[in-house]
């Protein structure tokens, strides 16, 4: 089987945090100049492993392996959140990398093929999963040319420019040339770490339901305007939101989340009555009938709310991502690999967060895997994985492609 | 009796109007051009009444009675609200001046003195209640250094000079000058008109006491993060302010209100759990053992929150304003003359909203009168009261006038 080098592996995440290094993680939303010098960076050691790289118009790196025989694509992102980890995204990307250069140096490897990419904008600065829609045919001019920075407004276009990639074409999938794409990615959360397993086989990836619900009431002034005749909208979303809190834990999976992230009241003064509030319903689940189960309540608490009064309530979808379940003969393939290499060390779960993997799925079998994040903590500097549990996830993983790939 | 001349009344009330008319109200904050013009013209009517009138240092109005007899003072504001109505304060004022002629012209009432006052930024563009404070020896050179324009950031000093007034001293409250302040004003809230009553006794000003609500929580990934480990303070928030809007109903008086009109979670996006959540608490009522109670209340649903958790919750006193009763002997004197004028038509009430006789009331026997606000309706511009409604309360008020000054 491939063995491969942990020191090596390690050392290019290290390397590679250099790019925007901010206290112990990294800032390096896409297209900024440190993104641009770490794909450049990338390109290179791509090349030093014997693949032939691009950085394509979009921003996506690929790296192409030169054999005849059955073939992998690998990947993940190196862009990061605003003042995010180090290891988010890019850890998946550098694995490709490692587990490309475990291969060249394994002869039992001869002839398997592992392409590495480096998705663009999965943070979604631009727009969502930007370079894996593009690969996969499902990002068009149109949606480029309206795409601006979600901070800074600076269009897509110009920042493609800025970075020299406007004459490079967009590189996308060639039917037939890969068996699967695999992706693995720090877990984001705590249940590696709370059932102590450091392989996580990830199911599926969670389905995503969001709702803006809207209040009208009458805005009126708080101390002339009896009890009975106030039409309150910040006490109709509090009310509806507690409903929602209240009904929700009987319907849902076990690891169902929902969250209403955003609430608001206008004018938002003391002494007057909010004539209108509006809040943002989410929930995930890895299970659509779950999903089903939960819009249909939401719907119907509205519903009752609406016929209740004395406010009007307004509930607009904003979004339905499916879950996307991975291919089962992948998860068995990387299952088998982690009892190998840590017989009680592996649990199946589902991604509770979005990842490439979920767009690359509407075209190729997809599978992903997880290592466990210390604290659950993401999205933030202090995010960080065990070095050991960085180099056993990778060993599973080049373990997992070779049997993927020698499969008949 | 003295008879008021309704046409008069209506005559000067729609000439002050024009005075920053804005659609069918009134824009007229405290020191602008409009009120400093509206000022002038009122010390001129005081003037051609009889008084002598007196625009002093901080902008009050006061139009003094030359006469020797018993004197009450009477008044309200001219400044309004941004695109305010226009009666609000100003009819309270003009019925002073129209009660000083009608005295000045009914033999009866010679010797009866009535001074009359508009008193300075009652709705509180610089700070709360300024020129009655100051009347009555409650508003400090410091505070005026430090207070400024509530949206333009103008200082007081500057505004006071722009009008011509830096030269001119405060004029304050001379003992014993007086037997009592009467203030008249529109209702401002719907409880005359849902009675079909004309004429409001009011027997107290409402006392407001006023919260700050903070929850603190655990700012995390909304797909990653398990329900059972969640400290989301937007749930806290919600939770709480269910509770007092289920605990209050049980605990309060059949006038008092509650409300909850800011709101806001933190960092307020629909895919990250709010760390930080603020709502702004503040309930009335006349009864000073009724807020005593809901005060109690909360701070127990506070303590109860904050024992279950997962969130703190932190409760701070932003401001206790307690009820002011209105003098008992005024108010039968008022009530006696509506009765005359309006045999089924008064009622006795409390006032729902703040007004300059709460400030007055800490020096003199103080009483106030409502006429009713059609549909209810108060700070906006289409605020309005039935020309004879304006007509008969003015006699109403004539008339108790000269009973109180009477009395032995």
């Amino acid at each position: 089987m491939p063995r491969i080098n942990g020191e090596r592996l390690l050392g290019d995440l290290r390397r590679i945090a250099d790019f925007g290094r901010y206290e112990s993680g990294v800032h390096r939303p896409h297209l900024s100049p440190q993104d641009i010098e770490a794909r450049h960076w990338l390109s290179a050691r791509m090349k030093a492993a014997g693949l032939s790289p691009t950085i394509d118009g979009i921003g996506n790196v690929i790296g192409r392996s030169s054999g005849e025989g059955p073939r992998l694509l690998m990947g993940s992102h190196t862009d990061t959140q605003p003042r995010g980890g180090w290891l988010d995204g890019v850890m998946g990307v550098i694995y490709g990398l490692e587990v490309a250069r475990a291969f060249a140096e394994d002869p039992a490897c001869a002839g398997l093929g592992v392409d590495v990419a480096s998705w663009a904008d999965e943070e979604g600065h631009f727009t969502s999963m930007t370079g894996s829609r593009s690969f996969i045919g499902r990002l068009t001019e149109q949606e480029i040319d309206a795409a601006r920075h979600r901070e800074d407004g600076t269009p897509l276009r110009q920042a493609i420019a800025s970075a020299g990639l406007s004459s490079q074409p967009r590189l996308t999938l060639e039917d037939g040339r890969y068996r699967a794409y695999l992706e693995a990615h720090i877990e984001q959360g705590g249940y590696l770490e709370a059932n102590h397993k450091r392989i996580g086989v990830v199911t599926a990836i969670v389905g995503i339901f969001q709702y803006r619900v809207v209040f009208s009431g009458i805005q009126n002034h708080a101390g002339t305007t009896p009890m009975p005749i106030r039409k309150d909208a910040g006490v109709a979303m509090v009310r509806l939101a507690g409903a929602i809190h209240d009904a929700f834990p009987a319907l849902v999976g076990p690891r169902s989340v929902w969250t209403i992230g955003k609430m608001s009241v206008e004018p938002g003064a003391p002494a007057i009555i909010p004539g209108r509030a509006e809040m943002i319903v989410q929930f995930r689940d890895a299970d659509r009938a779950v999903l089903e189960r939960l819009e249909a309540k939401l719907n119907e608490l509205v519903a009752e709310a609406q016929k209740r009064g004395p406010c009007g309530v307004e509930l607009t979808n904003l979004s339905r991502t499916m879950p996307t379940v991975m291919d089962n003969k992948l998860l068995d393939a990387i299952e088998a690999a982690a009892r190998t290499q840590a017989p009680d060390g592996w649990m199946r779960m589902p991604s509770a967060a979005g990842h490439d993997a979920q767009i690359l799925a509407l075209r190729l079998p997809a599978a992903m895997m997880f290592v466990p994040s210390i604290g659950g903590i993401s999205h933030h500097f202090t995010e960080n994985t065990a070095d050991a549990d960085i180099v056993l996830g990778c060993q599973v993983f080049a373990d997992a492609a070779a049997n993927i790939l020698r499969a008949p």
